[in-house]
């Protein structure tokens, strides 16, 4: 085993120490953003900094980097309150990279990258139609972190959109089936397995192997 | 596609609701948190809830679920500063998950699940030895979200421990060989397969697929 020091991560170049560091925390979730300005000028960003926050409320958290960078993104949810999050799989994650390019404001992403833009009833921020899991959020509040200048913003889950088989009977939603992807580091992209299912840990016995749906496999 | 709004969320039976919010927010890391009390009493906790927080400086936030249930990781952080997280790899999944029971605050985790610690120099909390990924930090501050009751932890990286060789020329680390798990709910874990590289995204031109060290993959 290797070990790095603090001090050596200070010293690194600013990029490798960004690809090293950004591979730290592991597994991340590689979802895309849509948004709206309020002159209805469209967005879609990707982003590996979604993470849940709680189920009741059902909230998700998403953290935007310093202002040292256009952030078209984090201005449209500031000035429109709405947002939504997408799932990438597998068969868009080239044109989801693509997003992370500086296009200039007045660009849309989803013409850029010949994703598909979806309106639902009256919700404010467009959806990505090739995403098999579609979550509307409300931004509830957001918080500048003073201690390296991000913002994290907490969203309130105001509908979903999944297609109703990949949801288990106990509420578990199968994503190998929705072919959600993952990000490693900065920029690699890696499909799941099919995953195994454990049962709640007790102190006094064994967790279970579970079927997908929840219930107990059989040996 | 099934849409699910807001109403029927809070409807939903709390287990079930939990388990469906807790898979909207895609992948998650799959770690080990280690602590020990100022007493010496050592714990260690499964959580999927860690999250890159930025590169320079190099931190980590993790979030606390509320303290209606006793949060023996939380005030060991809280108390003495330091913490450990450890990727989980397919080896450990089962221990790992089994660490999430509800043992009394006097059962170490470890010798519950038969999983070693190890610790490294003068560092104030135990590693996972099983682990290929270890990461040790410093609590820089806590945050309480009123919103829901949660604490958002943020750590700084002090040191990091992995085998050199899964380091690449470029500072990306290759979780693949890591074995690094991924969440997805409460309980399923994945493995991720090799995945795939893309080159930094620029508005004129398609991304190339790159090669696990970094260079353009030629076709």
């Amino acid at each position: 085993m290797k070990t790095i020091t603090s001090t050596e991560i200070k010293k690194y170049e600013s990029r490798y120490r960004a690809r090293l560091i950004n591979s730290l925390s592991g597994a991340k979730s590689a979802n895309l953003i849509g948004t709206k300005s309020l002159s209805n000028q469209e967005n879609l960003c990707v982003v590996s900094s979604c993470f849940h926050l709680g189920a009741d409320p059902a909230l998700m958290g998403v953290i935007f980097r310093p202002a040292v960078v256009e952030r078209h993104t984090f201005e449209n949810i500031m000035e429109t309150k709405y947002f939504s999050i997408n799932h990438i799989n597998s068969s868009i994650v080239k044109q989801a990279h693509q997003t992370s390019a500086r296009y200039p404001r007045e660009v849309s992403e989803f013409n850029a990258t010949e994703l598909n833009p979806e309106y639902i009833d009256e919700f404010n921020a467009p959806f990505v139609r090739e995403s098999l899991l579609q979550i509307g959020l409300e931004l509830k509040e957001s918080q500048h972190l003073s201690i390296n200048k991000t913002e994290l913003v907490i969203g309130e889950i105001k509908f979903v959109r999944v297609p109703e088989d990949f949801i288990q009977p106990d509420g578990f939603i199968d994503l190998f089936a929705a072919n959600s992807q993952a990000v490693t580091g900065l920029d690699c992209y890696h499909s799941l397995n099919q995953g195994e299912r454990l049962s709640y840990a007790k102190p006094d016995q064994p967790a279970h192997v579970l079927n997908l749906d929840g219930t107990i496999q059989k040996k």
